[in-house]
């Protein structure tokens, strides 16, 4: 398909600095192990300092992440967990395997995310868990989310996979709740060599039981060892909290990205700011065009991982018709609420009430944006955007 | 711990060509996707055609592998799947996940694995499938196993992590069952930069729903589409089978691996050939030793990916001792017997009757036989070897 756009959506999302390489070919020539070794420490040590937390766990992408966070929910029947639909579908299923039953939020018109009011909608007796995603590269107000969690005693886990090194009210985003997950997936602002994430865990039981859970049930032994091999080279134990056994999986990250991880930490601000900055010169560019509402935020709050608009003149899909046809410019639409897809609706989960929901989706229009896009594919993609609207305005 | 040892047991398993290196050099460059990319099409393909089998699934490794192997058995409660216990942990708990019952099978002293007669004497009118590990390098004879198979109706899956490339009677290992799981961690004799691993499905409607298993339920519509974005850009559905729903996870494996993957496939064979002449050098100069037992097969019936052996005089604990104090070569044993670890005894699978498990495991050593070794590695080896035994025997 993206043969047919000069500008396609899906490109990769930056090009790799020589150190960034050359660290890769290092850890393929000479590192001791290529998994599992020094290189995993200290990428997971370097966002532990970046983020100013204390358990933060490499594993193979943020799905992984969310389905640990899942499990460590440790949910019983009946349990319900809080999701928007308005978000990819990883946001969702890992609670529907760990057990939970999904109540579907809706989201805010204007930030395009939850708030404390449609979450509090859908607060029932049963409410066990709210899953708050910080979609597009915007940090959710985490504050009054977090105390009303607390006074009900119920876990936050934050879907920060879009959003490293965003910030609300200073601190980090994806260190407010008891578990937050981050994607370096090839299409975000700095991607581990196409897959990765972290799962930041927030308290120490859940943190010791995190690393068995990413590796087989991997552990040591809880007594001392005369010999290393004495009664075998390792323990296998089973995670288990409050009364439930939990079952681990693989979801190990390899030492090439670790290596590449630790060296994005370095640039992942400069990265933020470059988009922040690139966003909003397009934003102020289309001011004459009311029709077309971006969500315009000048801080560390927004990192612009998707640069998405709302169209109010009804006329979306002629947009994008007209930018993919006349400008070979590939827009996209995105989040489909997640109730309209047959996999959750055939669990039983087609039916919500998200009116915001359904009107930004059928209405809005996420521009090609990655990072790797020249100075010259952003103008194409502005001048391309300003014809087309003219256009559909006298039309 | 390996910084006592001039030759650890764990280092990594084979250096990398310059090609290789390049290779992953061209997709940080170059590729136009990171990941589930044109490289992922390409080694599916070199794997499938290399083994001459239909349909080929790369993953994160080869427990993800598994974990969809045991999801596609739909198992009901009360199914037993037959695992022999001497084997990694990997082989049995993604059964348990997946609902099923787990047998212990005992091996055989002499080939280390399982063989019909083992598995014979575990089925019941409820055994649903059989986990075959050809466990150490070497091709289970799989002939016999899958004719019983056959006329129960029982699923075999074989866990073929250690022997990619490895045959019985001409036909190569992973393609007997109805299931197999390759591995290419940084142990293997090939490895995707750390972390990888293949699964082989042999069935047509299984091969429908791993795709979607893989990748969170992706797939595309059902149904012609005018425009790209309409109902949405991609589909979610629910993979089911048997009136079973299996919910998916991500599993999905980056394109740098997948370069690397596609050109170790040409040099498989060239290092399984080069480990099985080690091997045999090094039996073949041990024979003045009896009570060491090595399974001597010349053939590519064994990559001896690992090299191991029983020692008949009770004195295996003396021999590592000495190996690791007195020559700094570090001797390890494998594989703990299953229910021998806390993880299964805490899931009421403590007790077994498999006599020749355990007299294996507490009886042999594994040598340090990683590829990268070199020549003067593998004379140190030897001699310190003939040394421990020659005073173990005086002693």
């Amino acid at each position: 398909m993206s043969q047919k756009f000069d500008i396609p959506f899906a490109g990769r999302a930056h090009d790799y600095l020589e150190a960034e390489t050359e660290a890769v070919i290092e850890v393929m020539r000479n590192a001791k192990s290529l998994t599992q070794g020094e290189y995993l420490k200290r990428f997971q040590e370097k966002v532990r300092c970046y983020l100013g937390v204390d358990h933060v766990f490499a594993v193979s992408n943020a799905t992984n992440a969310l389905e640990m966070a899942a499990q460590l929910c440790c949910f019983n029947q009946g349990d319900e967990v809080i999701v928007p639909a308005h978000t990819f579908t990883s946001s969702a299923y890992p609670f529907l395997k760990a057990g939970a039953r999904v109540v579907w939020a809706d989201i805010d018109l204007k930030t395009r995310v939850v708030n404390v009011e449609t979450i509090e909608s859908c607060l029932t007796s049963k409410t066990r868990a709210i899953v708050v995603p910080h979609l597009y590269g915007y940090g959710v107000d985490m504050p009054p989310i977090l105390e009303l969690a607390e006074q009900r005693g119920i876990l936050v886990i934050e879907d920060a996979a879009q959003v490293f090194g965003v910030e609300v009210g200073g601190k980090k985003v994806g260190t407010f709740g008891h578990f937050a997950a981050f994607s370096f997936h090839a299409h975000k602002n700095i991607s581990t060599i196409g897959e990765g994430g972290i799962l930041v865990v927030r308290e120490k039981r859940h943190a010791e039981l995190a690393s068995k859970l990413r590796h087989n049930g991997h552990c040591d032994f809880d007594f001392p060892r005369e010999d290393y091999w004495i009664p075998a080279m390792g323990n296998v134990d089973l995670p288990q909290l409050d009364g439930q056994a939990l079952l681990p999986s693989n979801y190990c990250l390899n030492e090439a990205a670790c290596a590449v991880g630790e060296l994005l930490i370095d640039r992942v601000d400069h990265i933020n700011s470059q988009k922040r900055r690139r966003a909003l010169q397009i934003i102020d560019s289309l001011t004459e065009y009311p029709e077309l509402e971006f969500h315009r935020v000048d801080s560390t709050r927004h990192n612009y991982h998707l640069l998405v608009a709302r169209m109010k003149h009804g006329r979306r899909d002629q947009f994008i018709r007209k930018m993919a046809t006349e400008h070979r410019i590939q827009c996209v639409v995105q989040y489909c609420p997640l109730y309209r897809y047959p996999f959750y609706q055939k669990l039983g989960l087609g039916d919500a009430s998200c009116p915001n929901t359904d009107k930004f989706f059928d209405s809005m229009v996420s521009f090609p944006f990655q990072q790797s896009l020249t100075s010259e594919d952003l103008d194409k993609i502005l001048l391309a955007s300003k014809q087309v609207l003219r256009e559909l305005a006298h039309e």
